[in-house]
């Protein structure tokens, strides 16, 4: 990684149909004003050039804000956007074919649903794990039974690299993941579908950092 | 382009949804065997994993038949398939994006649907382009209107680099299409949906070359 150390404390991953009806954009800039420390765009639905686009849009205001964007699965749009990295999913591209199209110019994070996949994420030369999912949640329905506090603890053991707890995680329980062993906190509905995005974010990181100073 | 020149007469566009029940791979073997001389991978429903994992089981016997492999939109799977080339519609990513991320390494296809679509694709560097739709047809619902082979000889006068008919072709049509100076047709379901795909392609073959014999 030729990457400075990343802040994965506060991390937003947006969900456009959670937002109900405000642009990704407008809920990444209310995230930024609340304080995020890193987002992840994350797309299903729409046509890759419009992913492009927003990805585009969207850079702009976080790199004023010197916040890394990280795009899910789509290598070739994090490519497009110049994002800082790329988040894959064990149904995306393998990381060993990712690692080798980049090298070390794009942050890989890796998804692990177990302890095996976060070992094998860490041996292949990912830069963060995202653990999935802490807590059941409605925003993904493919997901696999929760890891619990208990498997985060398991994988903190097990890995030394940067882990974010993700999976029904909001301002009232992200203090016992970030005592768990997580780096980093991520959510979707908690930022995404708030009243009050920026608000909703700024109280996320107020807690994450008074579990960190502990 | 590092390329030499490519054969783009008969140009096999893969479908899934339309193989009735037989794989990707069976009938591009099939097809193969039959004498297509490109072949373009199209993944709508799959995930970037299984996307991945086709293109290189695919790979294996088109290298073999020293036949080109192009992938539809997702240039990430074509990166990480080592796949000769990618194909980019009107909604896919940006001529100019793509070209600056493989440079001459790759083949870059354009889907036009009008005369200025070609034109803006040629100025920007473009190997080939995809007129689209030749005639009206049931593979795609997001098209315009059908070019006819009016369409097709006026963007012949216009543009230099290969044209591609594609929409609605099959061996009964593909002559005027070559005559009309398309250097090659490319057809989805009249391979895909063939009772025998293999001799389908094979009568396609036959009837383009016959026509360019002409």
């Amino acid at each position: 990684m030729t990457y400075g150390p990343i802040d994965y404390s506060v991390y937003l991953v947006t969900d456009r149909t959670l937002a109900k009806g405000r642009s990704t954009l407008e809920i990444v800039q209310a995230a930024i004003n609340g304080g995020v420390s890193i987002v992840q765009l994350r797309e299903k639905t729409c046509t890759t050039r419009e992913f492009i686009e927003e990805a585009l849009a969207i850079k702009y205001f976080l790199n004023q804000a010197g916040i890394p964007m990280i795009i899910n699965d789509r290598l070739d749009v994090a490519l497009a956007a110049k994002a800082d990295g790329v988040h894959l999913g064990q149904s995306d591209m393998p990381l060993d074919l990712a690692r080798d199209l980049v090298k070390d110019s794009m942050i890989i994070g890796i998804s692990a649903e177990s302890l095996t996949d976060a070992i094998t994420a860490e041996k292949g030369g990912a830069d963060y794990i995202g653990v999935s999912p802490i807590y059941a949640t409605p925003t993904k329905t493919d997901t696999v039974p929760p890891l619990g506090l208990d498997g985060l603890q398991q994988i903190r053991r097990h890995v030394k690299i940067p882990l974010v707890g993700i999976g029904g995680l909001n301002h009232a329980n992200a203090a016992e993941v970030i005592a768990s062993g997580a780096d980093g906190v991520a959510v979707v509905s908690a930022i995404v579908t708030a009243a009050n995005p920026r608000e909703a974010a700024r109280q996320l990181r107020q807690t994450v950092k008074d579990a960190q100073t502990k």
